[in-house]
């Protein structure tokens, strides 16, 4: 048998009915993949981002994701103009390094990405010297809203900055531990600079709410804290090592009145508050620019460590055979419908997820470019844009990494014993991803806020001739709706457009079993508060994956319409592809589907029949597909997932090395060998 | 605010309805709580055992777990006697010690249960020496089944042992890496003995199968490996990091004629093979014994994973607080539906899984009792007792570990940013109870031998009065069921034994299903193997973790009748866990329940409703729920879950310590500050 496995890869790459050349460029943009080519080579000849075969010690793991991320910063990677003006840069530069290591795409992207967008979105002309400076590596800065007592709840933050007109100064205090800056990124050892998010007292002894203060807080001559501040490193975490999140608090510490970011409110000098939009809801929604951006980022981060996972597993499920119909004939574990179910999904996702991505870096970019604008007013169109890409990014960020967290560990079970080597590189992604489910929001708080979004919407029907959706992610929520379900045969269902009316149907329906939960509370005499809070589970919650699924279904089956550009085998496949992800991500709402008399028992057996089908054909696709969406080698640094499929000299090698590492004997084998002597 | 969150997890204690005192002992029995706390109170006294605030090197971790180890073991808790007699001590040992570190179990116990076992259980008389020997830890022995290419498929493994009758000698080797011993626990680094399970080839040429071998590998006195062994360390793992897992490759390796553990099966000096036992049937049910054993043992240990991770997550969901009402008035986040929703059907699941477990332990001592037994000649009752074992542990041992796996992700994510901590404990508990879904029999393939067994006897109706079935874990298989469910309201929903009505009509429905769907490829002329492949998915798989909720929810409810004893505010606390536990673990399987018409829209929504309505009446429980299960705090070892509540004390406490062991700058700080000056 041995031997042999080294080409099953090539077998099955020989069985796919489609070209791979050009559907990574068809479906991620060549500007894109060209972009994405660059980085890795680049990252490949230079000895600094040679992979370690071995978990190195916190300090080292920090220096080098510093060194790392200053070094890609070096090959012009961040500072890339075209960032500005296409889609296709920032957030390939993104998903590239988080399919390398997490900590170093965050060294990278971070200081800019929070402090520096935090200065241009909310600073004013004068302050954008921060920027620059952040940009060139002149300092390092950080973003601190997040304290000990409050996450989540931003509002209920309780950092001072009181204002002291006769020196002109804002005096930062912390009252006590609960009231620290906690979780900030790079704050812990490396940052010069944070924004302190505090609320600001005027004189008059008003807290005129939460405002950003561009803080120093370490010499970079010496990188010792100034007076004032203690900061601490919060040492070991989950994941994403190579990032010093830090603590501080501040005692009575000054900072001049400049510093304050002060673009839609500002402070004279004798203390007066006073802001240049007094709408506090457009003021509310331009300071939310930073944050969309940064679950944007998520939404590419997750879709990195998913195509990592996936491409893993598949191409080790071809390669490893166990059990066969005869004792001559072993099979690829690919070929067991129940390995194919575990894993297809997740690929079929994936497509989902890429296609779904790219058109909200698309979107983004044009918002931002409004937001940043100086001489431009936002209209109703853009607030309702921004209404609507919020929500989007709610439900999103939440499916997307949960996605991916559900995957990553199927995909670590479906290796066997082999994926529970450190090598197989799968405890980095699950480690890596499972923050996402965290920051920027944490999932459960954030989808609350897609829900209410649509309820809204919901609720105005009658009022208005179509929802406020300039995304069209919700244009069918006002349309009439089939009653149930026509589709009767594998063939109809299989039809994406037949899945994504069922969604529409679903999506209406949990909007109006949310709705009703929520007046029936209200009715009841319960607070607005407490309705809420009760209508999530089994309500808004659903409705809310439902309604970011039926988005990315949608957006995948808009490309799949225009797969002809690449090819009609392509586009088959693409389809099947884009019917899985609809069916089995249908499956987890199959009860509502049956409670509401959309389908009956035939249909939903049905809907399962399908996804089985749908597996089997996409078999011989599979590992085709992953090599379409593949990192190299090299930054897969799985000895599971290589491209040549040669697995078990792959895993010689790695073992052979190790076994070396550690010698044959441990260090402390006198200890050992003495316990073993004092029995005899 | 601040200071006040200390008292909260009191608050909730004086809430809760039922006495806490015996209810431990009521649930474990008195043996086994006083047994932990012996083993507990030993270790938090020895500064041995004193746990470490950040990762160490991999050496040291594996050093410190060897000594741990070793002291456990010099305290007398593995060799107590009561482990012989009592079902309350040796896996009451592992699940402390699991609770504790899972590599300091694993030292502890792995070569007398895996090494020894297989002594025991296939040696003969004259091999107990070795059994002594582990036990006296005059020698260290390993178990060595898997190799690198067949891990699940043991029968095609193939390493061989070809007997020479010329020096009475069995020659061991391995042609060539896919073949080599892989994965074995303690070989990389400090067994002297292994047992390698090889195909034993007679001086006829005859395979004659899979025989184990007591192979002495490395000279005690250096730790050196003999010539013509060549052992590899096998480094890093997800977890486990305590072990020494490694392979190993023999060379015309030579293994006296003795050495064959030979009870069953052995082989004259001049290369007749004979056995003694001539069925083989019997001959494999014997050799069955150990794995059994060690399929316990996960469902014991992820019930102590589970523990610790429910304990941690419902305290901290007491003591933090985030949103509100008003401003003045914060909820602790155990107030919000959502989160309750997302953390007690993991704690209900713990009632099932160590009420089922202690059943379990109960019954395997019995049997065990059988298979060691010298004199005994086992009858066809012990044959069924132990097909239904084996059966029932194929099914617990996946539905115990991926319970646990999952709950331990959601209680991560429930703690929010502070979860993400390595000092919250949350990601060894998952890396450790990760191994747990792969070794002892990879989860989805174990699973498809439960579902095997089930069918086998749903098709035995009518040939048969009732299934033989000892453990009477599927006795209502031949009986008539309800076509429907006739609970209309919560309160008759709630009541366990409808849903113990319910799940027997579903594992009848899916045994049905899943018989049908084999039988329609047969017809559709599909070979056998090919017809099982596809009747997992969406049947056999389901079968089998219904089979197995279903003997866990029966069994929950038989303590329950009895709680009483304890107390009647026990018994109805428990009632609803046990309520929850069925109606949560049955959500997934609703839409069968829709398919077969068992229930109608109005019903599934009530069980959703009845589960959110549990979920509510269990919120002043939780705290307490947990108190009668939570280790102390020196084995939680969580800042977030220790029993004062006192979370940010602990937390500053544990950020103090990584700002001091961190110090204020990185030891590479003049890189970082002349890479700053170096711009300006
Ligand atoms: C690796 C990492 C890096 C970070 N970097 C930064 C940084 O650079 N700067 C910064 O400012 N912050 C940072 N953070 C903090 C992060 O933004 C917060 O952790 C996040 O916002 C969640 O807040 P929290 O941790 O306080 O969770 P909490 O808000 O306390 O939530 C705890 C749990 O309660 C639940 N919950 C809370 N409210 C409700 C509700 N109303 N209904 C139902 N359930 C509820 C949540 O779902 C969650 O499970 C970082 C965090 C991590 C883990
Ligand atoms: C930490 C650790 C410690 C271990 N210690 C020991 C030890 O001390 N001694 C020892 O002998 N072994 C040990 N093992 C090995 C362990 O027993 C094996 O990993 C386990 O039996 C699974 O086998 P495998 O890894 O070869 O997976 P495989 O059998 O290759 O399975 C790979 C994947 O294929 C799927 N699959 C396989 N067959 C089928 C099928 N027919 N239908 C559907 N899906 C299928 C599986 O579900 C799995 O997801 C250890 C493993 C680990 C991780």
């Amino acid at each position: 048998m041995s031997g042999r496995s080294s080409n099953l890869l090539d077998e099955y790459r020989g069985r796919s009915s489609f070209r791979k050349e050009g559907l990574a460029e068809f479906i991620d943009s060549e500007e894109a993949v060209q972009f994405k080519k660059d980085i890795f080579s680049k990252m490949e000849k230079d000895p600094l981002f040679k992979q370690s075969t071995f978990t190195e010690s916190l300090e080292e793991i920090r220096r080098k994701a510093y060194l790392r991320a200053s070094r890609i910063k070096e090959y012009g990677f961040l500072s890339d103009p075209r960032h500005e003006t296409s889609p296709y840069y920032f957030y390939t530069l993104l998903t590239a390094l988080t399919q390398y290591d997490l900590s170093v795409m965050s060294n990278t992207v971070m200081p800019l990405h929070f402090f520096g967008g935090a200065v241009k979105a909310l600073g004013s002309e004068q302050q954008q010297q921060f920027y620059t400076d952040v940009t060139l590596e002149k300092i390092v800065g950080c973003f601190a809203l997040t304290e000990v007592g409050h996450g989540s709840d931003a509002r209920n933050m309780r950092t001072t900055a009181t204002y002291e007109p006769s020196s002109q100064q804002f005096i930062l205090h912390t009252e006590d531990f609960e009231a620290a800056k906690c979780w900030i990124g790079n704050l812990g050892q490396i940052s010069t600079h944070v924004i302190v998010f505090a609320q600001l007292i005027t004189p008059d002894g008003q807290n005129q709410g939460l405002h950003g203060f561009i803080t120093p807080i370490r010499d970079p001559d010496t990188l010792l804290p100034f007076p004032g501040v203690f900061i601490g490193d919060m040492g070991e975490k989950i994941g994403l090592n190579g990032i010093d999140n830090g603590f501080c608090m501040f005692d009575h510490y000054r900072v001049p009145r400049e510093n304050m970011l002060n673009k839609y409110g500002d402070i004279t000098a004798d203390g007066q508050y006073n802001s240049a939009i007094t709408d506090p809801r457009k003021r509310f929604a331009y300071s939310l620019g930073t944050l969309l951006g940064s679950r944007v980022g998520i939404l590419n981060m997750s879709t990195a460590f998913l195509t990592n996972a996936i491409t893993i597993a598949v191409r080790y499920s071809a390669v490893r055979r166990q059990f066969g119909p005869s004792d001559e004939q072993e099979l690829s574990i690919i070929e067991y419908p129940l390995q194919q179910w575990r894993l297809f999904p997740y690929l079929a996702a994936l497509f989902a997820m890429k296609t779904s991505v790219r058109k909200i870096n698309t979107s983004l970019l044009q918002l931002v470019k409004t937001l940043y604008d100086p001489d431009k007013i936002i209209n109703q169109d853009e607030m309702d844009l921004m209404a609507e890409m919020h929500a989007l990014l709610s439900s999103l960020k939440a499916v997307y990494s949960w996605t991916a967290q559900a995957a990553i560990q199927q995909c670590r079970e479906a290796c066997g014993g082999h994926g529970y080597l450190k090598g197989s590189s799968f405890v980095d992604l699950r480690d890596g991803n499972d923050s996402s489910c965290t920051y920027e929001g944490d999932n459960n708080v954030l989808q609350q806020q897609a829900s209410n979004w649509v309820l809204r919407l919901w609720r105005g029907r009658g009022k208005l001739p179509q929802p406020p959706s300039p995304l069209a992610s919700t244009l069918f929520l006002y349309q009439t709706r089939a009653a149930n379900m026509t589709a009767r045969s594998e063939a109809e269902l299989c039809h994406p457009p037949v899945i994504l009316e069922t969604y529409r149907w679903l999506v209406c329906f949990l909007a109006e079993r949310t709705s009703n939960v929520n007046s029936a509370m209200i009715q009841g005499g319960k607070d607005k508060f407490t309705a809420h809070n009760h209508s999530q589970v089994y309500a808004g919650r659903n409705l809310s994956i439902a309604y970011g699924e039926h988005f990315m279904l949608q957006t995948l089956w808009d490309v799949c319409c225009k797969a002809d550009e690449h090819s009609k085998q392509a586009q088959t496949v693409l389809t099947k592809l884009c019917a899985l992800f609809g069916l089995s991500s249908l499956e987890k709402h199959l009860v509502y589907l049956h409670q509401g008399k959309y389908i009956d028992g035939v249909q939903s057996q049905l809907i399962l029949d399908s996804i089985m089908s749908l597996c089997g054909q996409l078999k011989n696709e599979a590992v085709s597909l992953v090599d379409v969406v593949a990192p190299p080698d090299f930054i897969l640094n799985s000895f599971l997932g290589n491209a040549d499929g040669n697995v078990y000299k792959h895993l010689e090698k790695l073992l052979m090395s190790s076994a070396e590492k550690m010698g044959v004997r441990p260090k402390w084998w006198p200890e050992l060998s003495k316990k073993l002597r004092s029995h005899l």
